[in-house]
C-alpha cells in the first residue's frame, strides 16, 4: 500500500481514536506526522494523505454494517463509535445494470453508479460525512468550504444535523438551486465575486486565520478525500467483491479519481477482492479541462485554465490533485477525454431517456466521456464497465430547460390528450 | 389480516405469478375477483385491494435481501423474480434519528424517514416500481398516470429504465422543477389546462378508453397502492423490527396513509414484529385539507374542495382513500390535522435546520403538523415517533426562494468575509 505506517515514526504517535488511521503521509517524500489538522509536508510541501494500519477486515462484517458509508468505517479515518454522533449517513447508493445505455454506447457490459440518491443528492456527502467526523475528533466546532455548489449543500446540511456552526463560500455566480439549497440550511453562506479559484484561495487564507474552522477541502483535506474510497468499496461490494476492469470518472479538482483508484488497490491488497487489473478513465468538459490538455500533450504538468462551461462543478481551473490523476490514468491504461457543453446535455438526455436517471452537468460529462471513448476505442466494449454519476439534475436544470418541456399543452379532454399523442 | 384469501373463490383463480398476491378482494363488500388489471367491484363499486397467501416469511430471509424495497417481496404483489427486469430499485431510504428536531417540537423519541433518497427524489418511486412489476405481468406495455408532479417523475424514469413508453398528464400549473424533471426521460408529458381533480377524471376517462395503458393510480391502482406498505416495513426493520408509538403521514389522496397501517398490521400479524399498538396521524395542508375538515367534523363523509395551497403535490381536492384514512386514524386512536401554508414554509425550514433535510412543502406539512399535534398535546411526547419525509426540496424551492438567501455577497477578500460574518 502506497500509505502504510512507518512504524517507527508512528509508534504513540495519536491517542487520537481515528479508526485504522495511524498518520498522515507526505505523498511526495513519505514523511510521516501525528494524525493532525494538517494537509501540506513541513519538509516539501507536498500533500498529505491519511496512513493506516488496517488489520484484518472480512467481507461478513462489513456486510453486517450499516446500510451507509460507515459499513466501511474499519477501512476510513473516522472513530470506531462513529455512528453515536449524527452524521448525514450517505451511500450505499444503488448500483444498476445499464443494459439500455450500454446499448447506445456500444458497451455490452455497463454499470452506473448512481449517487444522486445520497442525503444531498451528490457524492459530495460522502467526504463531508467522514471529514465531519474527523473534525469533530481533531476539536473543530465549525465546518466550512469554498465549493462550486455540491460540496456547499453537503457541508450546510451536514453541519445542520450536528448542530454545528457552518462558513461556505460560494461564487455568487452560482446555479440558483445550489444556492437556495445551501441557505435553506441557515448556516453562514456568503457569495464572493470571483470564480471557484478565487473563492479557494480565499478559503486557504481564512483557513491560516481560523484555526477553529474545519475548511473540509482545505485543512481536513486528507480525511476529508478519502471519503471517496467508499465509491470504489460500494461497487466492488456491489459487483458480488469484484473490481470492474473499467470505470469513469468525472475530474474537477482529480480527488475522487484518486481515491477511488486507492480504494481499489486496498481491497485487493487486503484481499476483501481479487486485484484483478482495471483501467481508470477521467472526464472533464472542454471548457475546463486542464487535466485532459496535460494527457493530451503527454505532460506531467498541469496548467492552470479560466473555466467556461455549463459544467459548474467541475470548473475547477487549477487542480489540486491533477498530477495524481495522470499518474493514476497513466499506470491503469486509462486516459482523460473532453467533451463540450453541447455534448455534456446530450448526455444527460441519453442517461435519462434510458436509465430514468436524471443526472446534472457532472453526469452528463462522465456519460458523454464514455460515449467519446467508446466510440475512439479507448474502452474496451466487452469489460465490465462502471459509471460514476456523481450529481443530480435538479440541481442544474438550466442545462436541459430550453431543450425539453411538454410535448403539448392542452384543454381538459381525452380527445385533445388522443391528438396530442398523435394517436 | 383485512384481506386474506377466501380458499374457495381463490382456488385456480390466477396463473398469473404476482408473488404471494392471489386475488383481488372489495374492500366494502369483500367479493373476490382473480387477479386482473380492475379497481372497481363489479358488485358494488368499492375499491379493489389485493389479498395475499403470505406463507411463512421469516426476518433473516428479508434481512439478506436486495437493499431496496424487493427485499419484501414476498409482502408485494409483484413476480418472485421481480429483480430480472429493470426496474428503478427504490427504498431502503434513511430512518434517522432527529434529536434537534425533537428538541425544537418537545418530542423526546423522533424519528425521520427520509425518502427523498430514492430515485426520483419521492415515496412515489416505490408505488411506481410495484405498479410497473404487476403492469408488466398483466400485459401492459405503456405506463401512464395523472399526477400532481412527483408521481409524474416516477412513472417517466420507471418507463425510461424499463424501455417503455409512457404517458403521463399533468395540471399545466406545475411547479417548472416537476415538469423539467418529467420531460427529460424523453415519454409522451401533456400538460392540461385544469387542477389534479379535472386531470384525474380525464386519466379515468382515458384508462377506460385504451385498455393497453396502464394508468398505475387509476386501472393498476390495487396494486400500485401496496407499494407504500415498504415505507412501514422499512421503519419496522430499521427500527429494529418494532413498531414504533405514534406515525405523521402526509395526506393526498389518502392512500399512503392506509397502506402503511395495513404494513405495520401484517408485520404483525406474521410475527415480524410484537403487534404492540400505534397511532395513526394524518396532515394536510389548511388550503387542501377535506379529510382533515371531515375528522374535526366527526363525519365520515369527506367534501370534496377546491385546492389552494403551495404544498401541490397534496393537492387532491376529492381524495379517493378519504374515508379510509378517517377509519384508520379513529381505528388506532391518531388524529388529522392541516396547517397554514405559512406553517408548511417554517416546517420545511425547521426541519432543513436542525436535522440537514430539505423537504418539499408536502415534508413541510409533515413537520408542521406534527409541531401542531405536539403542541395540542396529541402527540405523546415521549413516545416513539416516526415523521414520513415523501419529497424533495429541491422540487417547491419556490416555497422557500424569498425567505433564504446568501448572507452576503462580497467582494473576494479575507475581511470583507469576516465583516460579512459579523466575528
Ligand atoms: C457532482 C460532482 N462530481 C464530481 C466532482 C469532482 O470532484 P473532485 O474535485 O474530487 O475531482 C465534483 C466536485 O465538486 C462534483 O460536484
Ligand atoms: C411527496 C408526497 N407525499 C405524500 C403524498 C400523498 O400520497 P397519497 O395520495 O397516497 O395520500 C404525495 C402524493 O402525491 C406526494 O407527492
Ligand atoms: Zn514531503
Ligand atoms: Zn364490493
Amino acid at each position: 500500500m502506497t500509505t502504510t505506517v512507518d512504524a517507527r515514526s508512528a509508534s504513540g504517535t495519536s491517542t487520537l481514536d481515528l479508526g485504522p488511521a495511524r498518520a498522515l503521509s507526505c505523498r511526495e517524500c513519505g514523511h510521516q506526522i501525528p494524525l493532525a489538522a494538517e494537509f501540506a509536508c513541513s519538509e516539501c510541501f507536498g500533500p498529505l494523505e491519511v496512513a493506516y494500519d488496517f488489520g484484518r477486515i472480512r467481507r461478513e462484517d462489513i456486510e453486517a454494517g450499516p446500510k451507509s458509508i460507515w459499513r466501511y468505517r474499519g477501512l476510513l479515518p473516522v472513530p470506531t463509535d462513529v455512528q453515536s454522533h449524527p452524521n448525514t449517513e450517505p451511500g450505499l447508493t444503488r448500483l444498476v445494470r445499464a443494459e439500455r445505455l450500454g446499448a447506445a454506447l456500444g458497451l455490452r457490459n455497463l454499470w452506473v453508479k448512481d449517487d444522486t440518491g445520497n442525503p444531498t443528492h451528490s457524492f459530495k456527502d460522502r467526504v463531508v460525512a467522514v471529514a465531519l467526523a474527523a473534525a469533530r475528533k481533531l476539536g473543530f466546532t465549525v465546518l466550512a468550504c469554498p465549493s462550486t455548489g455540491n460540496l456547499a449543500n453537503a457541508v450546510a446540511a451536514a453541519a445542520a444535523r450536528a448542530g454545528w456552526e457552518s462558513v461556505v463560500l460560494i461564487p455568487s455566480s452560482l446555479e440558483r438551486a445550489k444556492i437556495l439549497t445551501t441557505a435553506v440550511y441557515d448556516g453562514a453562506l456568503i457569495a464572493v465575486e470571483g470564480n471557484y479559484d478565487d473563492v479557494n484561495r480565499l478559503a486557504t487564507q481564512l483557513a491560516a486565520e481560523h484555526e477553529d474552522w474545519a475548511f473540509v477541502n482545505v485543512n481536513v483535506r486528507p480525511y476529508y478525500a478519502e471519503g471517496s474510497k467508499t465509491l470504489a468499496y460500494e461497487v466492488a461490494e456491489q459487483l458480488g467483491w469484484r473490481l470492474p476492469g473499467q470505470i469513469v470518472v468525472p475530474v474537477a479538482s482529480g480527488s475522487q479519481l484518486t481515491k477511488v483508484d486507492k480504494g481499489f488497490r486496498e481491497l485487493g491488497e487486503l484481499g476483501l477482492v481479487e486485484a484483478s487489473p482495471y483501467k481508470v478513465f477521467g472526464a472533464q468538459a472542454t471548457g475546463c479541462s486542464p487535466v485532459s490538455s496535460a494527457y493530451k500533450a503527454g505532460t506531467d504538468v498541469v496548467t492552470p485554465v479560466r473555466p467556461d462551461t455549463i459544467a459548474r462543478s467541475l470548473a475547477i481551473g487549477a487542480p489540486a490533485d491533477g498530477p495524481y490523476v495522470l499518474d493514476t490514468v497513466r499506470r491503469t491504461g486509462g486516459a482523460v477525454e473532453d467533451v463540450t457543453d453541447e455534448e455534456v446535455v446530450a448526455g444527460i438526455r441519453l442517461l435519462a431517456r434510458t436509465e430514468g436517471i436524471f443526472a446534472e452537468t457532472a453526469g452528463g460529462v462522465t456519460v458523454a466521456t464514455a460515449k467519446k471513448l467508446a466510440e475512439s476505442g479507448k474502452l474496451d466494449p466487452d469489460a465490465e464497465t462502471v459509471l460514476l454519476i456523481t450529481g443530480d439534475g435538479l440541481k442544474t436544470l438550466d442545462a436541459v430547460a430550453d431543450q425539453v418541456g411538454p410535448r403539448a399543452t392542452v384543454p381538459p379532454s381525452a380527445e385533445a390528450v388522443i391528438e396530442a399523442l398523435g394517436r
